[in-house]
């Protein structure tokens, strides 16, 4: 590997899809940098503060003609890359043009505005499966709307729902995340450009202009003032990566749990090899749902990381901006691992609705124990007839026989012919629709707007 | 103390204000639960489905006749406190409303909804602080926008700025946090009534309009299906309150150092006996942000415990619900602290002006280097003056004469007769006055919108 | 509640034993504070630094007589309790010796010995509780060393092992935790007396003597040099007090999937009323899992709190110290609570060696698809077994044939006498034997350490 | 970049050294691998479980042999990379002797006792850096045992001490992680070799005794119980290069404040080009501050990771194993450049001994106040005199006089003859001596088991 999983050519694809690894390359990063300088040229040029073929002529320079390796050695000396990026890129500028290059930007314009461009296309690579999941998940709770299926609570049967709705609460899970999605793009997505203290002084009057100039160059929006040492951007991005990491991991918590051997319930899509075992053939492991939780692990330490940095010292910080490296756009790779898998899921899930009806009946009927008491509670008394149903439960336990059977010896409940329709499942069925309903134009909403975002 | 240093009678005063504590003590927890029990009562009654006198009967209980250490002793039995208070509120009604008491509804509807109830008064205490510290800092940028000051950069001295400027970022950072209030406040503040499997099938078919009417009783809002086990906005919550703390303890981080003995641009307000030392009697530490800074590094540590919890198994996991219970309420204690000595420090920080105008003059000029160099590279070539400048900077270290006196030793800029403007202080403040418009502009229309909220 | 459930009345009683309580409760602390300023007189005293009768006269201050409110709200002004608490015992003190009191210490000293002595009694309670778990995690082991149970990987069935292996895995898990206890008690219990910057320079060449007396008076360690800004020590008790909570948590997390309603093989113990519902009489929920699994979760968080404390600036931070007091409590707090829990599930579970029996057919013969696959290969080759039982292991699932029996089918196989002996349990039996008794001897060994711990 | 800043081509050198970076390349994972495969072999084959020249054929598989990328594109289907390690080395093996390779063993086998061997190497790295640090910082104790300087708490002035001091207070903090390297690395060095569900039930009653030969061939212990699901030690180890960080990272933040401009105590190592500013030329940034400070955060937030992934389900879980390799070996990757920076700042710190000198004047006699305080306590009164020197500190503020002066017009004090030695400072650097002294020694000792360390 690498010190990271996600990096490494041996277990990173298992984590992180290539799409999102192209996206924060060095040699994208190396690219955004140019990208930077090229729209600091343009907007400098547009007010005649630099010559006007200077974009141009960062443009011409080929990223991959930097030799990263030199650049990085470099880097330990000085302490950012940009240092040495900008003599780089200076050598291959036309004489006349070097000493116009960068003109009043500071290091962390540089690498932080080409961060956001790079989160820019990871954003837009979040987006497409956010998409995909919410659609799939909609599918899903649509399809199994009239599944019944046990509801658990802390592990225990406790009554009956639809299969349909819990993949309505997944889907409204996932949307809740996806709804923060257009906010939380355009809170990350501004330009920096303030020059070594934050007040762009090194372009006079011009500083304001030159950075709105520049944030439309590279279509990016504008903060009030340097966000230098402001990092909430920051922070929040990652606490909303890890949130809906978490959303996920929720999806996934329920899944490996219905896909253990005595639950049964359902199987992550069939792959060929996928899920083996190196000394068990006949093993399924659901490798979906451990790739997202090992990234929600990971995703909620990498936050705090970012949470601690957001006390920036003064105008740049000795230590808490670099700490940001080790940990934003990790946190990327494992979104973009997750949702992979989280997609495979949603749209592949094999689903034994028999096994899910046989389920319900494997406690002989105290999954219904609760709607029997309220059946037999205006006859005998709530207190009574929870009592009783309380006691039964003991007796099914005990002797294996049904809870209907058990309560029906009792002779004041031998009389309450609708007893029987207690252990019907209709009224689960029916009492789970509204909420899936409610579920799926939530999540068609949210799609909408998430669509609608740039 | 106690455990948490937040509930010690003898330190908890330093940590957290009287007014959030109300909001989280255990009797208005039980009160709180009372209110959600009658809500409950009066959106079935509207409906018919319980007795009309139960709401009035829930409503005439005292929530202080309750044992609330019985209640607590039965707490650790029964796992969840909602238990033991059911029986006991049971006992307090006329016998005939009994059995309609807490109908459809489980456990952690009742004590989510109440905490939810708690957390508003909680927030309106935070939106109070916030709009006192946005208007403070506001101010005291406004009326720093001439004050000039050195811009520091990884502890170094970089370049003028002002102090106005700093206090803007200040600024700039809590109405960052401060806009995002209204979002958290509505994703935070909706009811909980989803029955003891999230589909609240016991009210049968009339389930959601219960939970719209039980929704609107208490002035909340209304979520598309049960987040029993979607704890989103609960993570998102406390990431919001540790990214608010976090924008406090930039400010902190900062005045802390502006504050130190060798710096000594700032103190915090004074107050008799305030940061005083057994031991020194001439000492003046800053306890406010002392208060700020320890409670972001708790804050960081109790949101990551959030992010975890949102694995949540099934209908109700064993674990991860009670986990917020440890977190929660001790992120809204550590923000009325923080957001107290906040505005403490916006409303009453000593700034000496002097001493951030001889600080600027420690260095003998050098913070003036980058505006040099920027003289000089017109005469003689980017690269020259940038060498000249940094060849001078050595000998004013060394000789400890001043950089104009060393750069004006050098033939070449002699005859640069502009050379003495580079040291003017004026482009400084200059450049630095649109970003505190923009930043005081911006906190008036966070301040806007933060008092539009209802 | 509280701030946090572990203080509260209503939950408090859920989350930590009532003697944790005492030991961190604001009454003993303020008696550890009494202490260690009588313990420093006594140290002075014997090298003639103060007047004889001082020790005994702060011995005499009841600290029950001190107002502690009052203290707190001037522990808010100070930002130290020490300081109100220093003025408020001088007045205690007859007025001759009221200026020896506290001579030559400062606010740190105070608060981190009391601290230390707190931790002490608390560290008691957890060996205590360690020992028990021990024990009767042992006793598990053994007595089920021949009971046979599905071993799960991801979840899923993979082959037979026991359920004393199981239990002797926590036992491991726990005892690996509990062996580290006399290294972790021996760094934290050491005396804090440094002065106001850590040298102690206000009793002259006398400090390390009154150190090394100091500690001898209170029986604590002595730690090299002031330890006021290095946390370490404080760090590494967080780290291991959620190390010790997570060797809980794992087995927590196992009991928790055990006691699920499709594996049920085994019950937490029967509490009257313990794990209730309000709205299901069946269920019997998992609370002590419960209480360890949120243990788990909140302990990680706090952990990382002091992790990042240790960046302590200088003699003394402005934060990070005070940061400490929101995290090291509650994790002894959290402590209690999950052992409690523990030892009543290692003593009492109730385990369900039939429905282990059962579970292990459920698949019809697949948990013995390796060892199936092991006899063959020497008979057909191990690649061709693997693909035969892969292949028929698809089989048994269409069709709900058992292993053998498809197996059998295969003209290849038919012929292999002892296959059947591949579905024997013993050899599973007999594989968990010595790593069962390889832990119960260390776990027989760690017990033995424990107790050697003063 | 990469998604990790370790990975990076661009940045990582500035973060992790090469040597570590090799103990953890893909290269030497496949390598650890392979000779994990070989120890088994030969282990097996000492009894004759499989033919001898099997562990010679995997010894002879040149781990660059192995197409890499081809592995990690089936290891994103199969979930774990052993499993076409595994198909990938048999077929370079000769026909007879593949199936005997991996026999008895599991995927976490290979994998986690592989990462051992990686780490087994990655621990040398570390105790040689250990051992570095330790003797510089010994040896800058010992040359400033009688350089003054300023004691400071909160940020402020407090008390004279001694650099050599501050210099031996970094040394205890990292002497007390250096001395529990032993405990770490003999914790941590266990093989792993337990089966499919962690009894080696595939070998039958070899398994103890192929355990003990296979962690024999590879030198590492051996755990009682498999380790599979016990994951304490990784954690634990985690925690501890975190604490280890954390030691330096309080070093660092001292440096970083002392090199501030203002303080100007002392500066990083001269290094040609590092720290410089892309705009400000005669700038010198605390780079390597920086590096350790970033790495705090970092490791803070991975080793909250670990210590989630304690709560492991059954046998092996789905999902908090693989969290480890997001988080365990990144933690390796910043202590290697935390170490590096903190050895370059221990052995080339510039300590500008007549500027400490010089800050110590700056409050005017200030610094002595406690002293001054002493001296007058047995004249004037312990109340009287911290009345008065409180007084007089206001009074040197406000005027600008120095102490001595302002004391020396009250006529209380005039006749204090000794009043004037109260500012000598060699009563502090006194003081300091036995500490330093025994800061050294300390560290000298812990050099000493470290070096014994195999």
């Amino acid at each position: 590997m690498t010190f990271s999983a996600l990096d490494s050519e041996l277990v990173g694809p298992l984590f992180a899809t290539e799409a999102m690894r192209a996206c924060f390359a060095d040699l994208a990063r190396v690219r955004a940098m140019l990208a930077a300088e090229a729209a600091l040229a343009r907007a400098e040029g547009s007010l005649g503060l630099v010559p006007d073929g200077l974009a141009d002529a960062i443009e011409a320079v080929n990223p991959s003609s930097l030799d990263i390796a030199a650049l990085g050695r470099q880097t330990a000396v000085s302490g950012v890359p940009s240092i040495p990026f900008v003599k780089a890129v200076q050598k291959r500028l036309p004489s006349a043009l070097e000493k116009s290059f960068h003109k009043g930007a500071t290091t962390q314009d540089i690498l932080d505005t080409a961060l956001v461009l790079c989160m820019r296309d990871a954003l837009d690579l979040v987006a497409a499966d956010l998409d995909a999941v919410l659609a799939a998940l909609a599918k899903l709770a649509d399809t199994h709307r009239a599944t019944p299926c046990v509801g658990r609570t802390y592990g225990q049967h406790a009554a009956p729902i639809t299969f349909g709705y819990k993949a309505a609460v997944w889907l409204a899970g996932v949307a809740e995340a996806a709804d923060q999605f257009r906010d939380i793009r355009k809170r990350l997505l501004v330009a920096s450009l303030f020059g070594p203290v934050g007040t762009l002084a090194g372009l006079g009057s011009n500083g304001p202009a030159v950075l709105e100039a520049f944030a439309r160059e590279l279509r990016l929006g504008v903060a009030p003032i340097s966000w230098h040492a402001l990092r909430a951007r920051v922070a929040g991005a990652g606490a909303w990566l890890t949130a809906l990491i978490g959303s996920l991991a929720k999806m996934a918590t329920d899944v490996a749990n219905l896909a253990s051997t005595e639950v049964g319930e359902v199987a992550e899509p069939y792959v060929p090899g996928r899920g083996g075992s190196s000394a068990m053939p006949h093993k399924r492991n659901p490798v979906s749902c451990t790739v997202i939780l090992a990234a929600h692990a990971a995703a909620t330490g990498l936050a705090s990381t970012l949470q601690m940095a957001m006390a920036a010292a003064h105008e740049r910080p000795a230590g808490l901006w670099h700490a940001e490296w080790h940990a934003l756009p990790s946190l990327f790779g494992l979104a973009s691992g997750a949702l992979r898998e989280a997609r495979s899921l949603a749209e592949g899930l094999e689903v034994d609705t028999l096994r899910m009806r046989a389920n319900i009946d494997i406690t002989r009927g105290l999954l219904f124990a609760d709607a029997a008491a309220a059946r037999l509670g205006p006859k005998i008394g709530r207190d009574a007839s929870h009592e009783l149903v309380e006691h039964a439960a003991g007796e099914v336990r005990r002797t294996g026989e049904t809870l209907l059977a058990v309560l029906q010896r009792d002779p004041r409940v031998a009389h309450v012919e609708e007893l029987a329709a207690a252990f019907d499942l209709q009224p689960a069925i029916s009492a789970a629709a509204p909420w899936i309903d409610q579920a799926i134009a939530e999540g068609a909403a949210v799609r909408g707007r998430l669509r609608q975002t740039p």
